[in-house]
């Protein structure tokens, strides 16, 4: 199998499309023809019920966006707040978008370290010991193509990761400047320039997220693909298109993948500054936008899957147009 | 239901002991006996067999130390690296020790915004809406008295688990210092001091986990319990008593939650300096030295329990004895 970065590059290429839809399955948002049926299936097993209709929907959704995105992007809190049946329906989604030739990115944004880390990084990307009583060896539990990652322990928690990305040609998009409002909190804390040797004199103070972007094109160093980028991507929201446009010249080898177009207020002018001068190196990202599009376009939730469509082609079209 | 802070503090009072034992149970190093049983049983159904194996073992775990330990602390990544199943294992071991009467830190480490942060802190913390088809009403699903958070987003990333506490009278933990080796690469960015008014003139640089720690004492303070504690709480690593001594100061109100100690080098002496003058305000947790100390013990690993009560009245005694 090839570097993950050149399947996502080329997967871009072939559908001439950088967008990434996010399955984010909001069960009161999710048709009622659909949840009727499951809910009459197993009326006394609410979260069967839910599971088979957020699967059912999930699966409209990817049929209808197959050809248009380039990767899908469950959230996992959508499928874990309904327990172990939800984490089922999770599973099943990435095993269907996968077997539908999409490429997945596991939103969890998962972070610990030592052998934490490593459970969760073999769980979403790599394979699972079963231990010396089964005979069938390791297993994929979630084989997802990436996964997102939550920086706050440092390199501990970044390496076990970076580690199945290797083993297994997945990726990994660690969070640098998210799309929330307080962001700054933390992200835009101004780190003191350092002085203390002669090549770093005449350092700048910076802001946190960029000491993040440096960390993060660096961890990624070492593995990179034909196409120039590196198994560890970043989380860059849509909505700070000047930081956008800075993050991008601190990573040059960073797919970034960009939140926060269409229902969090970025538009395709706010996210062009995250692409490379090869028109590549960002996937955008539209959660809401396109999988509860029916809502807005008129049509009877009946047709929520050719609304999804109608907005993801809008939306591939749209950013587009500015690259 | 009293206030989280109040139900910990009056555990560690009744109990005398501030221990929290961190159910990480490692498939490999789980009884051959137990394994056994459950492969056998379910030969064709490895998840399932490692779940049932997981939470015979956690209960035998759990009956051997309750009356010794204020808390446990499961961490899903062990769970859910075995998917459904897993889930279902991590949910079953929340239960039986509340059963038990302990108190329960789910150690997921989430962290994301918006109706994200939203749906997990409702499914760890609060109760989930099934939706109009369930007539049941609202369900708890994973029914923790509380989780760990991480800090990235900021303030937005928080705010939707502080207000299920509030609902529920439960609490969080947020990472503010870890007790790994490269924790430093984030938390220890020094930031720079602010003069831009009066008030603030005359500050001085301070390290990225100390504006954490400033953020989290905030965060809780208008959700207090009788005994002087918020629901926010913080995680503070074992292995930098200097720091967790400023920390202390910087959050007066916070209760600690404090990993590191045994199997990550941290001694009774060094977690000293993370408790109040009331010899109160941090719990602190040992997992693979309690869980699997038969290994140590000489004991044949059908004492494990035994095992893990030993270790755990000594674990209790040696801090209590520092305090």
């Amino acid at each position: 199998m090839k570097h993950f970065s050149d399947r996502l590059i080329e997967a871009m290429k072939a559908k001439k499309s950088v967008v990434c839809v996010g399955l984010d399955p909001r069960l009161d948002k999710i048709p009622a023809f659909i949840r009727k049926k499951h809910f009459g299936k197993y009326a006394k097993f609410p979260m069967k019920a839910v599971a088979e209709s957020i699967l059912e929907f999930n699966k409209g959704i990817i049929d209808a966006i197959k050809d248009i995105a380039a990767v899908v992007k469950p959230q996992v809190a959508f499928y874990e707040m309904f327990g172990a049946e939800g984490v089922g329906a999770f599973i099943e989604t990435l095993k269907y978008a996968k077997s539908c030739g999409l490429l997945t990115i596991a939103d969890a944004k998962r972070g610990d370290i030592g052998s934490t880390a490593e459970a969760y990084a073999k769980a979403f990307l790599g394979k699972v010991n079963f231990g010396a009583d089964f005979s069938g060896g390791e297993q994929e539990v979630f084989g997802a193509d990436s996964v997102t990652v939550a920086p706050y322990f440092g390199y501990d928690g970044i390496k076990p990761f970076i580690e199945e990305c290797k083993k297994n040609n997945a990726g990994i998009f660690v969070l640098v400047k998210t799309s929330n409002k307080s962001s700054g909190d933390l992200q835009d804390l101004m780190i003191e320039k350092e002085e203390t040797t002669e090549a770093e004199k005449g350092n700048v103070a910076q802001p946190v997220f960029h000491i993040m972007a440096r960390y993060v094109e660096s961890w990624g160093a070492d593995d990179v693909g034909e196409n120039g980028y590196s198994c560890v991507g970043a989380v860059v929201g849509a909505i700070y298109p000047a930081q956008a446009c800075e993050l991008r010249k601190l990573m040059p080898r960073t797919i970034f993948l960009v939140p926060g177009y269409g229902a969090q207020g970025g538009t395709a002018k706010d996210v062009a500054g995250c692409f490379n001068k090869d028109r590549l190196g960002a996937i955008v990202n539209s959660s809401r936008e396109i999988c509860f599009a029916y809502e807005k376009s008129g049509k009877s939730e009946e047709f929520y899957a050719e609304a999804a469509r109608n907005a993801a082609i809008k939306m591939r079209d749209d950013i587009n147009s500015v690259l």
